[in-house]
């Protein structure tokens, strides 16, 4: 769609592997992902309320990015990151749509057409009325509860090498005492492990557990050369405790 | 291969993701994906009689598309939804193919270099002797049995996210009175279901079963917020009884 | 991040599915497809190295190929096949990097921005400090043991329609007598199976075991129409003996 519209855009797609209905996850890849890549026009669909009456809308950014998706939370994490919202509106002008619009496929006949649009010179402004950037519907990340000795964590991501994300920086760690070399003991599940925290799996020896800042600066738990998630058949929304060995 | 022999070519995956051997559904993705790309050279390759008897080919559209691949039906459903087919030929020039040409690889050594040196200008009926339209291989799309008040179906494709295209439209369902709002009983693998025809998802709460027309204008079943076809056990080729509630 | 660098760079994904930490998989996948590529700055990553004292390298080989990657064999493969290794560099340079590098994610820190670099026309020299070609790491390839009437082979690659690349090729065969048209009797896992040697599928019936000789010259194992791989229970490493039948 997006080329029969503007035939020079340049399209780059950053993922096709959100699994259905996942806001969250594709919102953190957004947000994970997007300081990386040239500033642009960026779709994102994750849409389990597509054909509702939840909003398409595109979003100018502080940093001149825009965004265009669904208005449920799966855009904003990235765009407060990356200087936050200049401007909302809500894609309601027919004009930039393919019609008559389907009422499960937002992607091809609404969020696409849009961007294209707007690549070729459309003004963000003529896609539709403008929303009130704190009417926008918002999701709730999960916050860590970390105490004197102990944390309790969740589980954001999964990825393909079967690495942890849990909702926690290198200073939620620090705060119980726990810095590169510091024993842990994990429990996920009922069932105990140790772990290791290490700056990275080439510091420990395959097989170890080892907890580390990955390369988004989130803590993550994994096996050097081996899957995590499926030693500790472990999924988004797991609660992850940790606390000194 | 086709960057190297037209290296301003713009190449747009559509998918690498029918199963292997299944030329019936990348023949269905292929009809209902065309008609929101732009108009150009199409190489659609499943291809389980490589290196046999069948025939590469190259059909000139009604609509000025090219589409390229083995002469097993895969290009027809498209082709003939497109405004016909003008001219077959046969990928017969060994001065547009990789050569030596590989048994089981045509893709790399016949379909992509036919079709960059088409992009790069070269005639269609440079390519190789025409073949008759009417002689080119056919698929069997399976039709259904609409009766007074029942529809036996098939499952034509299932999608990522396991939403069951049946080959149907919203005519069959309205000549046994099913319409947006119907109750119909769903009969798959001796299991009965109750569905809702709906417009949309979000019509009906999560978890409930629907019967809708998708953004292709073919019918599917649907689970919101679910996966129909593990719930189903249902795959491509399965039977499917609907009948009012 | 390469388009940040170089926005107007050709990038082409070979493929993203080779499976963590299989660096000879990656190296096969590379020697078998760069033949079939435009020459270019080609960047492959498959690290389980990453952080640990193993280098980013980068090599100029000798038909005008630049290949960049860590330094663990998976380069080698492919740049020995082609021509051979005319200048290898340390990526040691930080102005070609993203800094501060992160300690698992060299593909966006390093290799990216050097290839994106390379593109832009910075020379290979100015990446970092020469590596002697003799010090590279060098993957062991296993070799196949071919007896009088009889191979000991090794599964090397497993596509994704289930076809066994073996470590052999037609001269292998040769050697004990398997031509198109020879019987072999094939023992995987301690059990026998009879295939024919045969130039493609389509010489034998579906269901059939082949033994054929693949689109990169390399012998593979395949059930017509349906998946070796699964059947055999066979993986990247598997044990195949294969005699007169």
């Amino acid at each position: 769609m997006i080329k029969r519209i503007a035939p020079d855009v340049d399209v780059i797609d950053i993922t096709h592997g959100i699994p259905p209905q996942h806001v969250l996850q594709g919102a953190l890849v957004l947000a994970n992902t997007l300081p990386y890549m040239p500033v642009g026009i960026h779709v994102a669909i994750v849409d389990p309320g597509v054909g509702s009456e939840r909003k398409p809308v595109a979003l100018r950014g502080g940093d001149g990015r825009v965004y265009l998706g669904p208005d449920n939370g799966l855009l904003l994490v990235a765009a407060e990151a990356l200087g936050g919202v200049e401007l909302a509106v809500e894609l309601a002008n027919e004009k930039y749509m393919l019609t008559p619009v389907s009422r499960t496929f937002h992607g091809r006949d609404i969020f696409s057409p849009a961007a294209a649009h707007l690549a070729a010179g459309v003004e963000l402004e003529e896609l539709g009325p403008p929303v009130e950037a704190d009417a926008l519907v918002r999701l709730e990340l999960p916050r860590p509860q970390v105490g004197q000795a102990r944390i309790r964590a969740t589980a954001l991501y999964v990825d393909r090498f079967g690495n942890i994300q849990l909702n926690l920086t290198s200073s939620d760690l620090e705060r119980v005492g726990i810095v590169p070399g510091t024993k842990v003991e994990v429990e996920i599940r009922f069932e105990r492990y140790f772990a290791v925290a290490a700056r990275t799996f080439a510091d420990v020896r395959p097989g170890d557990i080892v907890l580390y800042e990955d390369a988004y600066r989130n803590i993550a738990l994994a096996i050097n050369s081996g899957d995590a998630a499926h030693m500790f058949s472990a999924r988004v929304g797991q609660e992850v405790l940790l606390s000194l060995a």
